[in-house]
């Protein structure tokens, strides 16, 4: 028998596939199937941001005369059919992950004490176990985090309603989101960033992610000494000594790998429990996968190593390639990155992005978007690409498998857009083997 | 020095085509560059939809209570901003055009006669020609079509508002496609369509469109007698007697090349240019592209048949392939279509589609679109998929390609998803693999 300890992706899928291969598994779960990513971000980014897109294309739209106003946001209401609607989906997991053979246990904390397995406090006998215990927000070491109206993703659907002032303090993807998301449904919005906002990303990319949080307040190299209020927030001090009034401050700040339950086997100075490529940890038998282990912290990848650690398990010897997995963000549209190889030399090519389903209007502003491509111009290679369009998820999650599997500029002849598109690859990945096929001639 | 009729999708690319590769160019356009994709067809129905979409995801978040109401739309502004738009579009594709080395000629109407060549009341000499002249709506032979509030997607841009009923008549994808905006505007539409609605789709399909369709009176196998009315119309006569009433018509009856220009050349009983793989019509040096060769009256067929014509006068062979070109349709979702090979045998699966960006909201109502795949069973390739989410059509562009490339659906567990996605293709690709490993065992 198998111990699956954890009902995120990576756990969840983990045991999906050992039951199909006919083992015997039991998953335990604490709460509701489907982890984080259902509960708290993803699906949650994804709920809140129909709703911002809408109001934001309904204020573009107004502003153009279109429409006669724009829908006001009740937060009450998102917040209680966010649940019902996270909860449809997760009784739709849930039946998923029986029928192909799982024993979900509901409840209990799994624990581990080396080898030794526990499902509250009984001791199981298992065969091998995966631990997918997943991640929790980190809480900066700062004074007033404790306070009421003080938020972290996972607290934030205690919010009882929108805040006049939000302090969003985080400078990555996830502090992005959220700014994006509250300043839409008409919060005053600061970023606070210690370092820079978004500073990982590519610079023409950047540009685009600023734009959509235009009218966000942005505070970088600004780290916070504190939060300020007496039981409740009320603003939050900077280390500079300057304060900013805030009724709600949302940490953004970077998650930490929960393994307190899990002992006995080597960790990180993080706590990410420490793994090879096949997952396995220090304690033969036990493997770890998803968010326990750290980053990259995505559910695509989270749901690869469940699998990797599911077949290493079974006796078929398979490794983690973490090589392609495109990287994304969901501001006014979706941003979308992929590289191959080292993604590191070539040309780059940018072009703003053809207007299509969901930046038609957009256009009348001057802005659809933007796609970039890398070429290695000695093989007509695609080594990189990204765009900030409509439906740049789903692009790039195709062209990140193509490049994965060698494709060049002129390949692109065989693809055949639907028209209109957002896609902004296609034209840049003709026009680079239009300059190639030039510069050979 | 070559001349090129017309600058639709098929006569502009083709043109740049010829001036990217050194030769002397003319493209002579009566009206403005772009044709009908840009100002009446594709890009209208993108900018018509983009507002439709928006209130029917107002209409579903009023309904759960998040939002607090449902914007009106103004239709005089709706038309007067996508003036605005096209010409901006217009004069994007004007720029490109010239910078490829194209001489943009316009207000004149390019003849042929044979092989002589006319601009306005001018011969000109040309090495060769592409005649790319479009097409324009079928009108049907019933009498009332010349009545004040009959439209085709032609003249719409010449209505004034929303009519309170308006019959649409045609049973296609452009019909249903008008309907579909209009009714989300909030005028009462009846479909009337002489044999069956959408019955080229699958029925699977066809149910997912449907449901997008709810709302609006759908007759089928009804044939229209006449439409009525003293000057402007009053109503839609039925063949078996029934009056209709309707304050607007809008014939949605198909198309009909545009060829009357061309003359001396081989022609079809409807009017379309005859044509070889190559694009060759019957007088030597003269090549004709676009819709006025006929089906499938596609922008992206378009404009590489205007490539072909242009590689073949550069005596480049070069045959035309309609392989993989995906179909379209826009309702509330995407609809995209691909199929390679014959597109039969095999086997389908369909599932719902997951949701994400785009449907969260819908899964309340139980519905987040619809995904299918049809598989080789001997050989694991992936034959034909369709999908009705947001996002179909970018999705369906390159799983169109990858079929072409011959993909399996073992192939699929390379592919990493972006999450989360409304692609529901992955997911059965995946699940299809999984099936036929177990099957295999």
């Amino acid at each position: 028998m198998i111990v699956v300890i954890g009902g995120g992706p990576a756990g969840r899928l983990g045991a999906m596939h050992l039951a199909q291969a006919g083992e015997e598994v039991w998953l335990v779960e604490q709460r509701s199937i489907g982890g984080q990513c259902l509960h708290e971000r993803c699906m949650t980014i994804c709920a809140l941001n129909d709703v911002a897109r809408l109001i934001e294309s309904a204020r573009t739209q107004q502003g153009l005369g279109i429409l006669d106003s724009v829908p006001a946001v009740s937060y009450p209401a998102i917040r209680k059919r966010i649940c019902e609607v996270q909860e449809k989906l997760s009784s739709v997991l849930d039946a998923e992950t029986r029928r192909a053979g799982v024993e979900v246990i509901y409840g209990a904390e799994g624990r581990l004490e080396g080898s030794r397995v526990f499902i509250g406090d009984e001791e199981v006998r298992a065969d091998a176990v995966i631990a997918a215990t997943g991640s929790r927000p980190a809480i900066p070491d700062i004074p007033g985090t404790d306070l009421a109206g003080v938020y972290t993703y996972r607290t934030l659907p205690a919010m009882p309603d929108l805040p006049r002032r939000m302090a969003v303090i985080g400078g990555g993807v996830v502090a992005a989101e959220f700014a994006h998301i509250f300043h839409a449904f008409g919060v005053e919005v600061v970023i606070i960033a210690r370092h820079g906002l978004l500073r990982d990303l590519d610079p023409k990319m950047r540009s685009a992610a600023l734009r959509d949080l235009a009218g966000i307040g942005v505070r970088e190299e600004t780290p916070v000494a504190g939060i300020e209020g007496g039981g409740r927030v009320r603003s939050v001090l900077l280390a500079g000594g300057e304060e900013l009034e805030a009724d709600a401050v949302l940490l953004a700040t970077g998650l930490v790998p929960n393994s307190g339950m899990l002992q006995g086997l080597d960790k990180h100075p993080d706590g990410a429990v420490v793994v090879d490529a096949r997952m396995r940890t220090s304690v033969p038998g036990v493997y770890a996968a998803g968010d326990v282990i750290g980053p990259p912290y995505l559910t695509p990848a989270a749901r690869r190593e469940g699998v990797v650690a599911a077949e290493n398990i079974l006796g078929r010897e398979t490794v983690m390639d973490y090589e392609g997995i495109p990287q994304a963000m969901s501001l006014r549209y979706d941003y979308a990155f992929a590289a191959t190889g080292d993604g590191d030399g070539g040309v780059t090519l940018s072009a703003p992005a053809p207007a299509g389903p969901g930046s038609f209007w957009d256009v009348a502003g001057g802005w659809a978007g933007l796609a970039q491509v890398r070429v290695d111009p000695a093989t007509g290679r695609l080594i990189g690409a990204s765009a900030a369009v409509p439906g740049a998820s789903i692009l790039l999650s195709y062209i990140g498998y193509l490049m994965k599997r060698g494709i060049t500029v002129d390949d692109f002849d065989e693809i055949v857009e639907v028209h209109p598109s957002t896609d902004g690859v296609y034209g840049l990945a003709r026009y680079a083997a239009g300059m190639l096929k030039k510069k050979n001639e």
